[in-house]
């Protein structure tokens, strides 16, 4: 690579951005021999990284040094190491952003986003992907058919959420679902929840203007709550509009909303499935007398695990997902500050950052 | 059955038992053609009995009308149906004590327990079993093994409660299981999980007493939980002491208790199974953040299904689990109330009444 | 019904049709309380009807007395049970036309169709579908959406064959699978595959006009496979045909042919679920050294249980299959034999004979 | 390690055994890190290995140079590489023998025994442990407690294939299983079914005194099938003698015999499951026939995946499973051929020979 950089974009401390070259990764060390670099195209901002910006942590994961942000990227491969056989430079792919150790309980038995060692862009202390040079290993590489552009791929990553919250809810043909929240997570888990054959899907939102996007996207139908509906109402009168019969085979949160939690539960058939897909207060009121006659399944998601991200890119390649619409401003790397500004005052569904160019120079930002 | 009475022991309205003749269920009926009438031997009481006794009513469920108590019972077939070939006279059995309708979708896929027109035994406005005469279609009988007194067949009801609850969690051996509650449904939940190989079985509950018993009866350890203990932390010292590593498999809630349900999610490991196998307030504060991190599996338990009963007689019968020491009091029918009185005092474990004797005649009482 | 009759299509003996009055079903019984008496409107061909009219026999299943045959039938609802809630007269219907015991271990726990009391039309000694008058529980018709007519709803239940055959496989979104015989099951199975998600259908049958057909109607590609091929090596051809990488996830045989088996084991990929769904001999040669290295699963297919017939009319409902353009031929009622011995001859893929009209009476045939 | 040799007992070509020194892994390499050296002590023979050295192939494995043979050891910790944590020099462990890519779609989905480019100890062209040095990554190596010896540390392997069975059925208790092939795969299936809760475990074989020995080491019934008996009959009497009613839950092959293969498809009960265990014909008559109406499930088993090993170490740690009463033999590494004889004549159930001694040189060999 020979004189050339690496910058990147980078969270110096809480509220401050700065660029900054960082050490291209290598793949000499036969430890790499299975690994590719990648010029990183396209990045999403996701929340997550919002919240490292704004509050320099999330949860126990604190930023005590200079992090880079950024996890939901496509790009090309620029090389190889000595064992890669899956894919070759220029291939354009989406990175799978978190590399689990391989070896213990979890990863062995194929539950690998539970893994204690995991490694995961921009979750301190790891670097992220808004940098022009990122290392991973070839399976975590998703080589992008030519119908899929590489602005699409930068949205395998939300879109893999998607994917594992539908494989963990085990939608079938037939399936009744109500997903709770329409941000992108919701979103997409709506547009997996009928690729998968859902025929009911009910968006819901306390945002009418986003349950209105929901029913052009992937909703079948519609419902906007109001901040102060009782849970139990809020679900009777879903059930009653979206003629839900004994109640949802499904409920997804994608919101991490107190009252979606409690609504969701109150939603569910007797022998339904309660999915918590959204991240929000450690502690809800939670309706757990449910649990008794009800008799629920309820699951957690964590991220994304072994067929979630292939599964993605088949969803797109094949039609059966749409996710360019979700893609609602693209910023260059130098205004990078710009693409988290908007997204934190949630303008806009998902926007991008371009990696930064051949000619992107430190010297001018 | 000639002259014969059917005398019952009933619940005139809350706080108020009497006795009455009840009319003696005949297997004339067409529709009665698989069932059989049984005399009943042994009665257990269970919380929910004592409940109705006090309250009147347990949630949705009021008793509005004169209803016999009575669910966890034995018995001997007096009489068959016309159509009935699986039983006949004389046999010994336990009585599973809710029949549904066999048509609803929840019945033909195998979890009756949801039927929405179960008919349960006293719960309203079904009549229970502290009575002499009691029908029963002849599968929901459970011919009692030569080694299992009729006494242990009254307990085949918390037993399949136990089954299913360790079922839900799918124990298989070698699991660490964390059990909340040591009343009659958390030791027998815990004997259960040691008969599907748990290597493991925590007992926790606040009474010193209780956590012994179960120490001797089924626990592998015991942990006594102060009233004032923070769940995350109680949750720590219990794996600790039990050497938990990262944390429990299995943790089964069968106290109801709110901070035994906070303690149950912060024990878990990560893609632990937590099952709620107690009743308790309907609502309670809940970590639903371990959700993300952990993705556990969380289920709700509702009485029992398709071969729980079975495998509860097959469990004792074999002697994998015992039931006959938790068997602390028995009662002849005329001091029913006495039994109720025992039990709601929390005096024992479980307390049996006698079926009414043949000499038992209502004049007296 | 007054003086109605019940002329009803009877197979006297092998070889020999003939029409009869039969006893109309009534519905006084309390036992019947929850059934309904169906006007029989359409009824399809099956491949089991000839066999008996043929041979007289399937396996151990002797016709030994004159019994009505066909089994694949809609209707109308003529008059209900007293108890009957989820049907009323003149609803259109699809029927399940196996009733089963509801009281055993498989019927319990959810596989009713394995039940062994299970009474099943057209099966010896019960009569089939194939008359004016049908008596079935009010679980066992499923109301036919607008949408859908009854030529369709006569098509249910090889529909609802092919939903078990995919749900066995447990078919999920990106799924590659092969299905074997082109006849009505494989191509139903075909069209459940792909609403299921499946992204590759390959169908083979050695015969080239129904590969194309399957080509139209669901398969993404047709494989017409020699007689005297090798399993082995048509298994390589259609995976390198078919571009199916390291083979299928997901084979399925719908021929009953030995070299379709064969075929079918070989061309799964490692961890691959093989699903027997036609009847051919009782034995075969079977490469049971690739259950080593593969450990694939492999699972039969017994008509349909609970759910199948629900989602079967979903899917024509929704317009996920298409069910319309398998009906190739229709016979009045006085016409029966015809449509037997088109069948038997293989004019046509589903052949229906229309249940007798009003105007239909005895004497004239 | 100085100026130490790795002696290794070499099979040279087929038929011909020979010892010699071999490079001594080594631990330095970064890609090595998470690996340990392990003084191997003690190695059972197995079935494969004696088959490479009379045939020289199994199937498509051919040995084309010499290689070292012995896959089922135990060994001590002699170094650990610079990242391990997690066993220490001195540890004494089980080995497990066969590395997966941990990379491919199989490993990351917890079935890495499928894994198609699995490095497995003793299959060409991979050496195996009877040697004295031999590398494996930590999380291949199981520690002993010290209620388990280093001799039943070698058994751990052929306990993972029995363990890995009876999780492919899914024994729960109250199972009747019935078990085909009393060698020592057939044995520890019926150990660990037991373990598993099965309340029948029927053992099966020709050779009544491998049946008498299994009737006191852990089945609860012994059945010497004929050599002449017909499948069906055979599956008939074997039902009636050991009372398995409507059939087994539960039919495992440990035989590899093609009469035993179609006999336990027979005798299987309507849902039950058919495991192949054991490793015969590549191609059987098989009762395909019986796929439809038992609609059973059948499953492959190839060596043990994620939890096998650590279970197998539990259940002996526990005292759930016995395995040193299969220990028949011991040799001394010097005479190694004489173990593969006594294998070779079945004398015998499972032979170790010791790894060697320190003071062992070749030059004497």
């Amino acid at each position: 690579m020979g004189n050339q950089k690496n910058p990147s974009f980078l969270l110096e401390k809480p509220n401050h951005f700065t660029y900054a070259d960082r050490p291209i990764p290598h793949l000499n060390n036969p430890e790499h021999a299975h690994s590719v670099l990648i010029k990183v195209q396209w990045t999403g901002i996701c929340g997550s990284d919002v919240h490292y910006w704004v509050d320099g942590a999330i949860g126990d994961f604190v930023v005590k040094a200079p992090m880079v942000l950024g996890h939901e990227s496509s790009g090309t491969i620029h090389s190889i190491g000595s064992k890669v056989t899956k894919v070759k430079p220029n291939d354009r792919v989406a990175i799978e952003p978190g590399i689990p150790c391989r070896r213990c309980a979890r990863c062995r038995e194929g539950r690998y986003n539970l893994c204690a060692e995991m490694q995961f862009a921009a979750t301190p202390p790891v670097d992220g992907t808004l940098t022009r040079f990122y290392r991973v290993p070839e399976d975590f590489c998703y080589v992008l058919p030519e119908s899929v552009s590489l602005e699409e791929g930068a949205l395998m990553e939300p879109l893999a959420v998607g994917v594992h919250i539908v494989r963990q809810a085990a939608v079938v043909p037939g399936n009744r679902v109500v997903v709770f929240g329409c941000g992108p997570v919701g979103l997409l888990a709506m547009a997996v929840a009928k690729a998968y054959g859902a025929t009911t899907v009910v968006a819901v939102d306390v945002n009418e203007k986003r349950v209105r996007f929901a029913e052009g996207y992937a909703a079948t139908c519609g419902f906007v709550s109001g901040r102060e509906d009782a849970p139990e109402e809020l679900a009777g009168r879903i059930v009653g509009d979206a003629a839900l019969g004994d109640g949802a085979d499904v409920a997804i949160d994608a919101s991490g909303a107190e009252a979606c939690v409690q609504a969701g539960m109150h939603i569910l058939r007797a022998g339904g499935t309660y999915i918590q897909g959204g991240m929000g207060k450690p502690n809800v009121v939670f309706p757990i007398g449910l649990l008794g006659p009800k008799e629920p399944t309820i699951k957690g998601c964590f991220r994304y695990a072994a067929g979630d991200y292939s599964t993605a890119v088949m969803l797109v390649a094949t039609g059966r997902v749409k996710v360019k619409e979700l893609i609602t401003a693209k910023f260059p790397f130098e205004k990078a500050e710009e693409a988290f500004v908007e997204t934190r005052d949630a303008k806009g569904i998902k926007i991008l950052i371009k990696g930064p160019e051949d000619e992107f120079t430190l010297n001018e930002h």
